[in-house]
Order: C-alpha cells, then structure tokens, then sequence
C-alpha cells in the first residue's frame, strides 16, 4: 500500500453573508471531518466575498498550491451567486449551459417550474464534471481538483457521499483525545516535554467548560495508531503521577 | 463628519483545531458583528494551523493589505501556543516578559499558583500594548494594526469591549432583512432588477428551512439608511405584485 501522507486541501467559502457575522459557517467542519476519514488534510480555509476578481484570484492561488480545492456558496440561482462565472474565468473556460445539468433539472421541476431563475443553475464551465445532488436537484461541479458545493449545510452534507470516489487520500487521519480535570497550565510542561518526545504527531490542548467545572481535552493526530498508542501511554502516565482525573466527554 | 467608507480588517483564526473539523469557530461571527457595529467591514478570514513560518507569512501579509488584522488563538500556556511568538518575528520584535502582564497575571493567581505555565502567557513581542481580559486575567495583545485574541469564544466576547476606542471605524454598517414565504427562483429576476438599480448596496439572498417550510431571506447592507429604505420599498413592491407572502423571523 502507498503511503501518501502530503495529501491535502483547502476549503473556500464563498459568500458576505459569513463574513458579515449574519450566518453561522458550519460547512469547514463537516467538509474537515470527511476529509480526513479519506486521508486528506485541510491546510487552510478562507472566507472571501461575493466579488468575481477575488473569487477568481484566491482560486487560481489555492488551486495551484493544494491537492486540491472545495468551494462552497455562490451557486444558486439568485444575482449574488456567481461561483460558477468567476470559475469558468479562473480556467479560462467558456460559461453555457450543461447539457447534462439541463436535463437532471428539466428532468426534476415539474411542467413549467424550471423557470428562468432555476436555470441560471446549469450555466456552468463547459465540460465540468457534475457533483450530483440528491436533496434538491441542482448539481454541484468540478474543474480539474476544484470541486464547487453549494452553500446550503444540509445539501452540501448530502453530496459528499458521492464525491468520495473523485478523490484520492492517504492514509486516514485518526486521533485519540484524553480529556481532564484539570487547568492547561497544569500540564503545559509535561505536555510538552511529550510533544518533544513524539515530534511528528500533532498534540493539540483545548481548555473547555462543562457542567460548572473547567476541564482541558488533549488530543493526539497521526496516520499511525501505533504512535498515537505511544504518546497516549506518555500523557497517562504523567497524569497519573499528577493525581489528575479523567473526564468522559 | 468625516465619513470613511473603507475601513476594513481581516480575522485570522489560528487553531489546528478549526482545520481538523474538531471545534467549530464562532469567533468570526462574534467579531465581525462588533467590527460591523463600530463601522469596519471584515473583508476576509483565513484559518492556518499551527504552524509558525505560516503564522509569520500570514500575518505580514494581511496586516499590510487591510486596515486592521484581528487574530484568534494560540496565546494560551501550552506547547502548540504560538501566536506571541510568531507575532514577535512578523515584526521583528523581541519576544521577552511582559512586566505589565506579569503584574497583572501575578495579582490574578493566588500565591504560588503563578506557575511556569501561567508565565508562558505574559511572554509578548516586546512594547506590545495589552489588551484586558475580564474574564481569565491573562490578557491579549496589540501591535501596530494586529490584535492578538484568544480562541475561547467567552474570553474573547468579554475582550472586544474594553478595545472599542483603539479601532477607528467608518459608518456603521446598517442592514434591513425582508423574510418572504418563497422559492429563490421565484424572484431571483426581479431581485437582479432591484440590484441593478441600486448598485451601491449589497443584496443578498438565503434561503431557508424553517417549521417545516421552504423562506427566503433577503439581506440589504449599506452605511445609509435611506438607500437601505429606498431599496427595501422596491423589494416589496414587487413581492406585493407577485402575491408573497412576508415571513416574521
């Protein structure tokens, strides 16, 4: 089995409405977890605005430096969706109507419902790939390692399922967390001096507030659950000669 | 008055946390609708993982091209707490003691409390000013325009307060949501009329899912109230003449 461990993306949402404070971006996690479940790292996330030359730059930026690239938002039918424009410009590609899009959609409305505003939704980058949408009918696409997603949680959620195949991972990301009572402080040092001792493994402390008491996750991250088993057994033994307790979260 | 109408700042949210999907950021949120209420408009977010040289990079990029940088993160007492260094060498400054903060980190604990872990957070980019923490004692910092926050929502919530008068803003950004019982197909025609007739404010359109049944929200943001209401009358002209029905949210 190849042992691909550099494979990674990054994650662009698209759309005023987060940077604004008004919604609540919930997609970077859901995109994130699957990610790693197939071996892909997320290397950075950016949100930018509904304004075609920065879409088109930070793509032809991203797109160039990661494996690949998700986007999400700006592909619906309304005058402030323009994802699927400034993509076709970023690749320098012809913007028209996808003929396969057209029938999945005149195929989906009924008589008469697939108006003018609905089909803005099949104008694509010619020869795009489709990304298919089982919840509402309107297909995401792919260019090269740019796949396009809508905005919508729940429908972006339902077609990831289906991307699964268009996408080559390392090795799952796996990760073990031992969550304490404790504050960071009190561990700062020996988790550190763990840390040193397991240079390639990410080991992440997160203070957290449960139930009226102060608490502090660590959580260990490596391809290799024999090295998490490793840093795990490190980090128990300390805490227990700390005399600190374990918490289930 | 002088109205400045390009104020702008970039959050940079440091956390392999936020990348690996673990914990979901809502700091953006928070921060971009207390920077929209003191006139400053978020122009875009990035979260980069814990890494240094990419800290460095990232930061001496956005602190040049926006107003202001506001970063969130990694100013805790442990191992991947790397923000004040990293800020240190982005404007190649001494990381030493901070005799402000140790002061008040000292004042903070109780005797002998103040331990090695706790004096990590006092260790700032030399002459940094501070920003005060209500909540959790150790506090932020700020240099030139890059303010450093930490990632835990509450702290950081109680933070924004206190650095009100350090930020000069524009106009406050002013908005007017219209909710209608509706499909975005359905008047993402007319909507694209309205847009273009008033090309100074930004229109945005979500859809929503709420008790059951399919929304749509329009959004219209602009520093003037009157081409908010000019543009809110034209919106609900049409709706008026296409029969829909207005939603309370």
């Amino acid at each position: 089995m190849i042992k691909n461990t550099k494979v990674n993306a990054a994650i662009l949402i698209i759309g005023n409405e987060i940077l604004s404070g008004r919604t609540q971006d919930t997609n970077t996690s859901t995109i994130a977890h699957w990610l790693n479940s197939i071996g892909v790292k997320v290397a950075e996330v950016r949100v930018i605005p509904d304004i075609e030359s920065t879409i088109i730059e930070t793509v032809n930026h991203l797109r160039k430096i990661h494996d690949y690239l998700f986007t999400t938002g700006g592909i619906g039918p309304t005058h402030d969706d323009i994802t699927a424009q400034s993509i076709s410009k970023a690749f320098n590609l012809k913007y028209e109507i996808h003929k396969e899009a057209f029938k999945i959609l005149e195929a989906y409305y009924k008589i008469g419902e697939f108006n003018e505003g609905r089909q803005k939704m099949v104008w694509m980058p010619r020869d795009a790939n489709l990304i298919l949408n089982p919840t509402s009918g309107a297909p995401g696409f792919n260019v090269e390692n740019v796949f396009c997603l809508p905005g919508v949680p729940s429908i972006l959620k339902s077609m990831l399922g289906g991307l699964q195949n268009n996408i080559v991972g390392g090795n799952p990301i796996l990760s073990h967390t031992i969550s304490l009572r404790t504050v960071e402080s009190e561990i700062a040092k020996s988790l550190t001096d763990v840390q040193d001792n397991n240079k390639d493994i990410e080991i992440g402390s997160y203070p957290f507030f449960q139930a009226g008491k102060l608490g502090v996750s660590i959580v260990i991250r490596s391809e290799d659950q024999s090295k998490i088993d490793k840093c795990s057994k490190e980090i128990l033994n300390f805490i227990d000669k700390k005399n600190i307790e374990l918490v289930d979260r």
